[in-house]
This record gives C-alpha cells, structure tokens and sequence, in this order.
C-alpha cells in the first residue's frame, strides 16, 4: 500500500461546512501522482514527450463519514488491476482512525495526438505489477 | 430530462490539456443545483436552515471522450429512483453531438448536526417523483 | 462594458459559508475568456498554435461584501490599458444591485517555447483598442 | 519567516501547461491555514463558534516565472502589518531557487452574523505582532 496524507483545507470545503465531493476525487489523485512519482514515474515528463496521455475512463467512491476543515486524512493507494493497456487503482481514506470513504480509478493509455487506446509503456506496467505483487 | 448547458474553461482544463477528471464531477454536481432550482428547491435555503442536509454517498462517472477548452458541453439530468431518505441521478453529457461521458451520484437526507439517516422532505421528494415519471 | 452573468454555486463557497477569495478571481477569468470569445478571438486556438501565451502577470482584488451561494452575480469587464506587449482589464462585481468588489488583471504577450516579451497578436489588440475607446 | 512547501499538481494547472494564476492565491491561502496553525491559532474552531470570522478584504500577486505540473514550491509568509481590526501577510514564491511570484493578503476581523468590523481576537493579535517583530 502507498500511503499519501493530506488535509483538508477551506478551498477543499463547502457552505455546508464539509469536503465537496468532488475534491475527494481530487485529493485521491493528488496520492496517485505522488505513488506515480515513487514508482520512479514522472508525470509531466510523459506529458511533456506528448506521445501518450493516461486519462481516467472510470472513476467511483463512497463517501460514508463528512470530512471538515483541519481533518488529517490518510490515503492508501492500491493496485488493484493491471492490464495490457489500463490499470485500477483502488483508495481507501480515513481519517481519525475512521474509513471515512474509498474510491477507484481507471486508467487508461492512450496514443496522442489520436488518443487510440495502447500497451502502457513498459516501465509503468512492471512498476504497477510490482507494486501489486507487493501487497 | 433537465438540460443545463456550460463550457469547458481554463480552469476546468490541466497541463493534459484536457478537461481534469474531477471537474466532471463538479459540472455534474452545478447540472444538479441548477435541477433542484428549476424545481423550486433552494439549497442556500436548505443549508441556512441548517436542519437537514443532502451528501452524496456514491459517486461514479465514465468518461468516454476527452473534453478541451472552449467545449461546449450539454448535460442531461435525469432522476433514475426515489427512495425514502434518497434518490439517484443519472446524468449523460454529450458535446458537438458526441456523448462524451455519463455520471451517477446518490444523495442521502441525514439530519443535523448528528448525521443520521431521515426521510426526504416531503416537498422535495414529491418533486423527484414528479420528475421522475414525466421522463 | 462587457457583461458577464453567473451564480455562485456550491463549489465556489467554503466552510465560512461565503466565496472562497480565489473563486472571485477565477470567476474573472470565466468573464475574460467569454470577453475574448466577444472580441472573436478563440483561446483554444491560441494554445493549440503554441505560439504565443497571454499569462498574468499581475492581478489584485477587492471584496466588499461576501457573496454566498445561489447570489446572482453580474460582472462588468472593462479594458483600462492597451500597451505593445500587454493589457490590463478591470472588473467591477456587482450582485442584488451592490457592488461587491473590484478585480485589476494584467495580460502580457510571450513567445514560446522560452517566455520573452512580445507585441500583442495584432488582431487582439486592435480588438482591445475598440473595445477600450468604446466605453 | 514561516515556511511551507509543496509541490504543483495536475489539478493546479491549466491546457496552458502552467499553473492556473487563481491556484497561485490558492496555495498561498494553504500556507496562510499552516501559519495560523503554528501559531495555536485553529481557522475550523473559530468557524464552529460563529462569532468571527477573517474574510480577506484585499488580495495581489505578481507572477514573474511560469509554475509547471511537479515544480517544489516554497511559500515564504511573513507579516506585514498588524492592525486593530485587520492584518496583513506577504508571500514570497520561489521554486528551483527562483523567485517565482509574490502576494499580499489583507485579512479583516468581522463579527458575525452581521459582517461589522471588530477587533482582531487578542490571542490571534498577540501572536501575529511576535511573528512580525521575529523578522
């Protein structure tokens, strides 16, 4: 498991005084570039080469408890799945020893400037399997 | 079906140059202010009141196409169930006559400031129900 | 005088129950792209040239009055300054027939890929020219 | 001094392949939460009693150098001024060893729910003047 922590700050929250819901997507995605830069995988160098993208095709969560402003939370990031041209990353969030929500992503690789779908490139797919494995 | 129609704008995009995942979310959730206004349903009045509030517990979304700035993009909401202390929408976005994405999210009645599970209110689940059956 | 006209929605507010700062300024920015739009001038097009960039390079705000969700929120958008490499537009915010703040953006010209200084595309800046011996 | 660091995310920046200017007023604000911290000074306490509340009156920022998706970021936040009734703090940005932007915010003391100027918390005061006179 990656372990991404964080807090919540005011942009992150809302008029009914909780995390907007969206921002938890956000947040989950913030530890998912931080696991992507500890596998040795730089984002924006891939988007700076141009020649593949990683979007997200589907994403999901639960929220079960309210987050506030201040709350420490703790994202465990998981490899769920890894394909030949996507993966699953599965969070799980909690916050004062609580699971406070989980979500899934998935991610895709694709050809640019076309975006046709395409083999992850080869060292991100053995450092996913690794990582996977590792659980 | 409720039609609210935006655009894609800078601050929606990220250096992908696409629109950011999470921000799907978001014009989602301004599609869904938009239907509980045309339903006569204030949510600044619903949070002053500060007795019952509206979270969404589960949120999902696929994401079919990319989206770029300057986008023009159509969001269809629709009520897909109305239960007793929830309901469920159902939204399809579409852009240059391109369905582009769809998104679901559950919002659940709990009563404040506790957080328990309550019943709908009234005026508003009738309306759900009223939108419900005229699709 | 540009008018731009939007609503505070829930994203926008934080947990004071009022527009998180930034959001007014990036409520701004929505105003200058659909000004741009007016004056037929495409920012989509422009980044995807790549040629030139229109960074801030400086802005500054004032909050009169807290806004909160559901405000009507009116944005008038003036040009205050046309020079060779830049531009400075000036918003004045109005909402419920007060106003509620100003916004002061400066727009410069660079040529990239490195960043240097250069004079404004020509088209815009006869554009802004109009737009500014108008009001 | 206070110090806080942190990193440009792909939700920061824009298709413009930089850091979204509002994100800039954004991140300054997480630096602005984390000096209130260090000072025993909780923005979420004060917002739970509803009594007062320190909605920034005036905010700038110049932008000298593009932010890209990975840049470290280091928000230098120093107090400029304190006031009977409002403060104001200044950012100094700088990432790779170069300045990178500026910002100043001035935060005002309101009593709620009306919104009327009060004096600053004599706590909060207290320890913004040992912050300033620390330089």
């Amino acid at each position: 498991m990656f372990i991404y922590e964080t807090m919540v700050r005011l942009h992150d929250t809302d008029a009914a005084g909780r995390l907007y819901f969206a921002n938890q997507f956000r947040l989950v995605h913030e530890a998912y570039e931080a696991f992507l830069h500890s596998l040795g995988y730089d984002l924006s160098e891939v988007l700076a080469r141009g020649r593949i993208a990683l979007p997200i095709a589907h994403a999901s969560a639960d929220f079960h408890r309210p987050l506030q402003l201040g709350d420490a939370l703790r994202i465990e990031l998981g490899v769920e799945r890894v394909g030949r041209t996507s993966f699953t990353l599965r969070a799980r969030l909690s916050a004062g020893g609580h699971v406070v929500g989980h979500a899934t992503t998935v991610h895709v690789a694709v050809r640019l400037p076309r975006g046709a779908k395409t083999t992850l490139p080869a060292r991100l797919g053995a450092a996913l399997k690794r990582a996977s494995s590792a659980e």
